[in-house]
């Protein structure tokens, strides 16, 4: 059941999926076959080594592979990992990159070749011209099994995660969803928020967005990223999302109350807090 | 009334201060006196030659200037102009650079001397050891004078952050404290509330904060940072920031909704009208 130097089929071969193909070739996988409903995608993926064999579809990608990676956009994935597992038998492991982990895996729960996979990597570069062996190297793959997973199954894919450079991480899949929502689509969603919100006004005749400095550009850097591809995030983690939004606007709450207040032990203890959770995780590396 | 290459005092040399001194000294000022209640930042201020004259006082660095320069935190700016007002004949102008302009130019209302300022300039660091003449190259300088601001005065501030390389910028003292409220100080507020929020945040026995990823970090970079500052820049321009909490708070609350009926149509146009105001701004430059 470990993937040996055998065959990978990637479905879907923008950044992330092509991103897999060229990082399999290089920790040794023998033959990446490769699909994509766009044919410019497919064909600048093969020019540049991420695919070996281009198919006309999933079926024809998926039927020598032992491991099937979906890398469609998160609203089509569930039905291509149908045609995938529908299209290959029972030695094939199919996995998928999707950014939210419950309604998939809920969707397949039936279905012991299934796994759910989510590497935290990416770029607000998209398409495969952008594609790196590297995209993932350093960085955590949540995987989702579920108990009716199977066990040799799940070492294959951490075994391959991990050739590829990243780091498996297992989790539950409602709490995957709930930590992305935390960790990126409410940053996400708040850098869109705060575009919209100062994009907007206008004070004395001078405009908010026009004199805004470099700190603004790069809290807001993701605002109007692919709007496609983030409404089906959005949509599809809509729950835990919305319990981030809610529990954000209580914060927001207490802090205009300290301001009410003029509370400036409150507000020193406020900042410190972040201070000193931004430098236990490391994040102060300048 | 125009400032020749005579003699600029800078009261508090710190990062903004020590800048102001190297970049007048390249523009051809023949004198910078400075003094800084801190011994050690007025003497790395005269290694770096940001200081020509070091004081021992706000009276003795401000005794033979034309031009007075208060570089000093924000809630001792105050009491520092009104030292420097009452310390020079009425060939002085006296000018900040702090990041709230209403409290400080209504209690400075009655000096037709005094005009307020604010250099959108800065950085995370701070001290004088990490000034530069080129700090204010490119980026608007805020100038708020009144009615009552003698005209000649405002052509000799303008002249001067010009010839530091800024862009001077007129605009009403409490407008201005809007505008930064929404442009600087809210994105400031959000990225010290996120930190807060995912930081504290653990999810069936996974750390939030350990698996955010680098737009997370970039978006968090502000957060944490000088308390002691912030702090004093939140109370100083507490009312529009509380504004524009409550703003954000509403559209937060609109955008729970969106979530909740699931709009697709909705949540594509919030994201495109993002993308949108960012490209207007030139904001995508990469």
């Amino acid at each position: 059941m470990t993937l040996g130097r055998g065959r990978v089929a990637v479905v879907g071969t923008g950044l992330i999926g092509a991103s897999v193909g060229l990082a399999a070739k290089r920790a040794g996988v023998e033959r990446v076959a490769g699909f994509d409903p766009h044919p410019g995608a497919l064909s600048v993926a093969v020019e540049l080594g991420a695919v070996d064999s281009p198919a006309g579809s999933i079926r024809e990608a998926v039927e020598a592979a032992e491991l099937v990676v979906v890398a469609a956009p998160v609203g089509a994935i569930s039905a291509c990992v149908a045609e995938a597992l529908a299209s290959t038998d029972h030695g094939a492991t199919v996995t998928d990159v999707g950014s939210a982990k419950a309604r998939i895996c809920s969707a397949h729960a039936a279905e012991s070749r299934f796994i759910g996979g989510h590497p935290l990597a990416g770029s607000e570069r998209h398409g495969p011209q952008h594609a790196s062996a590297d995209l993932f190297v350093g960085s955590t793959w949540f995987l989702t099994p579920l108990a009716g997973t199977d066990k040799a199954r799940r070492r294959q894919i951490r075994g391959f995660v991990s050739r590829l450079g990243a780091k498996p991480v297992e989790i539950d899949p409602i709490a995957h969803d709930q930590l992305v929502a935390l960790t990126s689509h409410l940053p996400h969603a708040l850098a869109n928020l705060l575009v919209n919100q100062v994009g907007g006004a206008s004070v004395a005749g001078h405009d908010a967005l026009a004199t805004a400095g470099a700190s603004f550009r790069e809290m807001t850097r993701v605002a109007g990223a692919k709007p496609g591809i983030w409404v089906d995030i959005i949509l599809e983690n809509a729950e835990a999302i919305g319990a981030a939004l809610a529990e954000h606007r209580r914060l927001v709450e207490e802090l205009e109350e300290l301001l009410r207040r003029g509370d400036r032990d409150a507000l020193s203890g406020w900042i410190e807090e972040a201070a000193g959770k931004r430098l236990a995780q490391g994040l102060d590396s300048e």
